[in-house]
């Protein structure tokens, strides 16, 4: 059973559209013309297929272009190839949906946890999540921990590092996991709540295995990985790993121009959601609505929908909507999004400085009561 | 000693130019609003520095910011992040140069062979050189070993594998590797050449690094690498690696949208060059003009300029223009890339069949031919 992506092609004329859809079924898998693709296995089978082509607009085709699943082996990194991967530096290009079909949907089983993983594990049965983020840069471990213990104390579901924590001498990895892990425990230990950490994955390449057996032997909760930089390979060890059995949340820096021009990349649900799902991440972190990035709230309610879908791929996962949150949009931003959702609350919280906890508390209460009165 | 990025900022005023550098020299270092930024150390060291503004042309400016290594630490990919992390989801704004500093380049020592280290490996001393590039994906790995043999006989410098072999059952990566290996060695034997063998590095992030030891272990001369899907770690991982001791060649797929679009993502040299140069590949593709992907002259010239500047950051390295190579262009393309060079070649070459080693052979005399009349 094949899988078929649906890409958006800007041309004059259908007549010009299909001869693009030709191209990009050759471009993405044989990558030779035509006239030379050897008859037989790879002609029938490996070469993409153009399921259907139709008009959008003036101007704006869709085809589906279905693929084997023998172009991809068990490597999400060769299935976002064939899915994009030279085709990625074609102008008047975009990928606008993706059907994985039995067999990929077998071979890539996505997320671990979910929603409902999530919410088991911080014992949010219903509501949005609550999830401050540990910064700035240079501050030391010490503290960082200092304020993961606060907002932990105050509610916090999640606390998270900020993606520009790396392995910096002022706040390096292990020591900050082992602190900041300990400071959430003695908070939970007092509040009886289950606040989850999820340290910023850092390290070389050649150290990011060491240090996810580091950061589980310490007792974190989550890790949060930076796919445009790291790799979504990355994201799908993890998820597949038994032995860390850790969920992932998604950080979208350095992906910004897969979603920028409308004529290229992906939409906003494709690489928010769809391939965040597929690669396995639990929840995907994405510049809100009313923040600092200029994403609408069609982009938005896109990517939330794209990681709900409970018709995969695999598990439903949570959209974490970063900026633009606060108490006086807490109603707005419930009605946006629903009660499946991890709101990152950054620098208007740590504004609070040794109030942040009340802060936290404070969000909680303007959250509960959106949420009741819908 | 601090290290600076060049943007170019697309704002309708020198005012709101400066309010934009102000938010990015925030934006990638501490990610918290200038009010709340502690004083001392993470104000004065830790949050970018505006080093200089200026106008370009109506509605564009260009600002240098500074940024402190304390923020990098040891990692290639949190260089990236400081780059271009966040900022990269912001419209109307791209990176469009790089000075490491004295610091960042003592950390980050780039190539480890380049252009001169790369001539010393294959024997070719002066003239451009040309890398055949096996392919289709389905192939088997006999197959595929039958075309090097036919390349190396025909006096290939470089037979790179298509970046769409992955780790497919119908030639697994280490299946490949071994027989691929042995064809070319022999016809080395033959030849009493030097043709290397470039094999694309696939398989699951936890066998990558099993991978790269049993192509090493099977005498692989260097390898290609897809950074924009696997990470520019990886590529830093192997540059480093005494016990590897590869050439990394690095292919630009999934890397596409980072250039498209004039106004967001890096210049063409940039991407392609500097971040290839300071993650430590030898020899960088791009697609070439005169292809199927729409560089232009300028841009396919940026980017040599890049790759082989002499001032770094690292060593000099091969710009590998692919696509729009052939016997009537070879002038064309000599005149325009000179000698520091690697071609691809692939669909023109392999429409050759059982031919495709004099092909080779008709290419190199084309190119020397070229070489030798200017």
């Amino acid at each position: 059973m094949r899988f078929a992506v649906s890409y958006r092609i800007f041309a004059p004329s259908m007549a010009e559209a299909r001869d693009r859809a030709r191209a990009i079924a050759l471009e993405q898998t044989v990558e030779v013309p035509a006239e030379i693709v050897p008859k037989g296995y790879i002609a029938d089978e490996i070469v993409g297929q153009i399921d259907e082509i139709g008009t959008e607009a003036p101007g704006q085709f869709r085809a589906r272009i279905s693929y084997s699943p023998d172009s991809v082996g068990t490597e999400i990194t060769q299935l976002f190839n064939v899915i994009f991967g030279n085709s990625s530096i074609q102008r008047g290009l975009r990928v606008v949906g993706f059907d994985p079909g039995a067999e990929i949907a077998r071979r890539f089983g996505g997320p671990r946890f979910g929603i409902a993983g999530i919410r088991e594990r911080t014992g949010r049965e219903r509501g949005g999540l609550i999830a401050p983020v540990l910064k700035p840069m240079g501050l030391t471990a010490d503290a960082l921990a200092r304020i993961a213990y606060l907002c932990a104390k105050g509610g916090a579901d999640i606390i998270k590092e900020d993606h520009g924590l790396a392995d910096q001498p002022m706040a390096p990895f292990r020591e900050r996991v082992e602190k900041i892990t300990a400071a959430v425990a003695r908070a939970n230990a007092e509040t009886g709540g289950r606040a989850q950490y999820f340290p910023n994955l850092a390290g070389r390449t050649e150290s990011l295995d060491g240090n996810l057996r580091f950061a589980r032997d310490a007792g974190v909760n989550g890790i949060l990985v930076i796919p445009g930089l790291l790799g979504f390979g990355l994201v799908d060890r993890i998820a597949r790993d038994d032995s860390l059995a850790l969920p992932v949340m998604t950080h979208p820096a350095f992906l910004g121009p897969f979603v920028l021009s409308p004529d290229t990349g992906f939409d906003h649900g494709m690489i928010f959601g769809t391939l965040q799902r597929l690669a396995g991440a639990d929840i995907s972190v994405f510049p809100n609505v009313g923040g600092r990035f200029g994403f609408s709230a069609d982009d938005c309610g896109q990517i939330a929908a794209a990681c709900r879908a409970t018709d995969g791929p695999g598990r439903a996962i949570l959209p974490s909507p970063g900026g633009g949150m606060s108490v006086a949009r807490a109603a707005d931003m419930a009605a946006m999004y629903g009660q499946d959702v991890v709101y990152l609350l950054g620098g208007s919280l740590l504004a609070q400085g040794e109030a942040v906890g009340e802060a936290v508390t404070t969000m909680r209460r303007a959250l509960d009561a959106a949420d009741a009165a819908r």
